[in-house]
């Protein structure tokens, strides 16, 4: 054992929503979440501008293996589609039993999270909150706020991704707007199980 | 599969410089680190005052599990034995092959590694700074600013703790003030391998 992986830093700038030393950054517009969304009318009348709806950056080139720990910022920016937050596509992992820890860095968010029997959980996130998504739960975030909303996440670098289940069936539930407050409700496309 | 782990969030407080929903405090005062710095006078001279070094606060109660995260917030007081910064006891883990993401939250501190073999790195912390603990790196951190330094930890929950190995060798280097300032240089209390 001679080759050690050497260690690093990346450091979190609010004011570009970024980290340096950054391995990949993920940008989702709204055409990349066909059909996620609840209200398909006012996602119709979104497509020609087809907005930013989030990045995520990944520190470095962590190796996809057990034990080491993979890390990222996500910003999501403040809109909606129809009376739906801005939201991020959401997954479960492809290990199920990985879990992950957020941490709220800038503005407000939400995390809904759900297991694979569509049981719906629904956390607060601002600066200073860590949020635990424990195992099996898949996992979505949404600005409910004016400004960026950034964290911070870190999970096991093997955990992989499942978007598939969420983007066949959705999620139970949808986070939207009601009387200028996040509210959760049933979502009007889950598919049946 | 019907017993989920139900998610939760601590928030971080970093006036009182603790997080909410802790599970466990591991408070650290120079008593409880005999040897480990390396000015054996100026740790006699401080013996009856005993000063506090550095609290831990975990979060919740986290199964120690392949698939689990721990996170905990640090908070390591400032002050210095000798021209030594105070810091942490310092470990490997017991799986040497997990990682961890530190966080910084408040002041200004660093980070010590070292392989097995004694190669030695250094990082430094600072508010926005995420610290990137690879495999195998035993890991120590020291406040070297005026104000409590403050992180948040992030690691798999079945890592396990390697203390001895550090309290039998010590590490390679130490952390003192220079002019003012951090440096780097040989452990003279180093033993020898």
């Amino acid at each position: 054992m001679t080759d050690y992986m050497p260690p690093f830093t990346s450091t979190v700038d609010l004011q570009s929503c970024t980290i340096t030393n950054v391995a990949t950054t993920l940008s989702r517009r709204l055409a990349d979440m066909r059909g996620l969304y609840a209200d398909a009318q006012a996602e119709a009348a979104l497509a020609a501008s087809n907005p930013l709806i989030y990045e995520v950056h990944y520190a470095a080139n962590i190796p996809e293996e057990a034990g080491q720990l993979s890390y990222c910022t996500t910003v999501l920016y403040p809109g909606k589609v129809g009376d739906e937050y801005f939201m991020t596509k959401g997954h479960y992992h492809a290990k199920g039993d990985r879990a992950e820890v957020y941490y709220g860095l800038q503005g407000e968010g939400c995390l809904l999270l759900q297991t694979p029997e569509g049981e719906v959980n629904f956390q607060v996130m601002k600066p200073g909150v860590a949020a635990y998504v424990p195992p099996y739960w898949g996992h979505r975030t949404m600005n409910v706020g004016a400004v960026n909303f950034v964290f911070l996440a870190v999970f096991p670098a093997d955990a992989g991704y499942d978007y598939k289940t969420i983007a066949d069936e959705g999620f139970a539930s949808i986070v939207v707007e009601r009387d200028g407050k996040p509210a959760v409700i049933a979502n009007p496309r889950r598919a049946k199980k």
